[in-house]
């Protein structure tokens, strides 16, 4: 007698859930039981795919996500600033961006980082588009977003000199304390940082 | 000018998957945004959930899954003693005392515990389809499953009694289980040993 186990469609519902990033076998098997027993919640997450798949694309130019149909509300804006594009990882480091209201410029998303151990290389990251835009449009300034880890200042000293070869100006966040801690709750790296771009008041 | 945020679908989608157990707002956006570069990992998502909705339902007997068309592998095993009925919450229960190995009986999944603060009262959960069973079938004991939490407690309290007053011998997993806890949380070797332990009520 074979060991007892789900029905084959739902066993392959939870490997296909298994494989989601952030969710264990156990998270898993609990998720899909409560879809199943939740009735009427398949459908609609079905439908949301199905949108998600069929409507949603990324801007051929900045690569934020945009609407099928839909001119990017970006790339399109008359009120932005045209001079200066914001070089982020992801799209969803755009919103992030947004919500800090301190940038009014065009973004551009990579896609990724530089990574080596995973196979990222420059091919991979939306690069090229990156020097057509500063080709075809008068931007002055591009600002690297990467974040501060090993792959991102790798990405970001990569970048720097290729854009600097195209004779525009570049700059990188600022690194210093976050707003709100006190001492203890930075590292030593993120101290010696801030003790070096400390600011005359 | 209104704040920027994703296009709807994928605000849709994302909504979505906030409101399956065990992910939250940020794992749901990563989720998401994964799911959109991945590309090619959507389409087979759908299917599953597809045929997850259409192939799969519960045994009307027993409560556990099967797939459309089939037969109840446990329902219709004449290798499995009739005589021996085990009550669980949950069709994930069933998998779990399968692992044992401690138990050839038949199951019968509830489908939920008694939880006043739920809102889960007798009528929400298969005791009926279990008193109709008792009746129909030569049963001679019924091993009440449930965790040993307050409400798999007063579960088992009550079906203890409606069961005895059918004229059936009622047992209770043996305090071999961690208190406070459902099965999801003990090993198996605990499981074996709760089995074989089990208490005439």
């Amino acid at each position: 007698m074979p060991a007892l186990d789900y029905p084959p469609p739902l066993q392959r519902m939870i490997a296909q859930v298994k494989a989601l990033p952030g969710l264990g076998p156990r998270s898993a098997e609990r998720l899909v039981l409560w879809l199943l027993q939740s009735g009427g919640r398949i459908e609609p997450l079905v439908d949301a795919l199905e949108n998600l798949h069929h409507r949603v694309h990324a801007c051929p130019e900045c690569g934020f996500y945009i609407e099928q149909g839909q001119d990017c509300s970006l790339c399109h804006s008359p009120k932005r600033d045209a001079c200066l594009i914001c070089v982020v990882e992801q799209a969803a480091d755009v919103l992030r961006l947004e919500r800090s209201g301190a940038f009014t410029g065009l973004y551009h998303v990579l896609g990724g980082k530089l990574s080596p151990l995973d196979n990222v290389t420059p091919e991979d990251l939306r690069i090229q588009p990156l020097l057509d835009r500063l080709r075809a449009a008068a931007v002055q300034e591009v600002i690297l977003a990467m974040g501060s880890d090993v792959e991102g200042e790798a990405t970001a000293s990569y970048l720097s000199d290729l854009l600097r070869a195209e004779g525009v100006a570049v700059s990188r966040l600022a690194q210093g304390m976050p707003a709100g801690g006190g001492l203890d709750h930075v590292d030593e790296l993120t101290l010696y940082q801030a003790l070096h771009g400390r600011r005359r008041l």
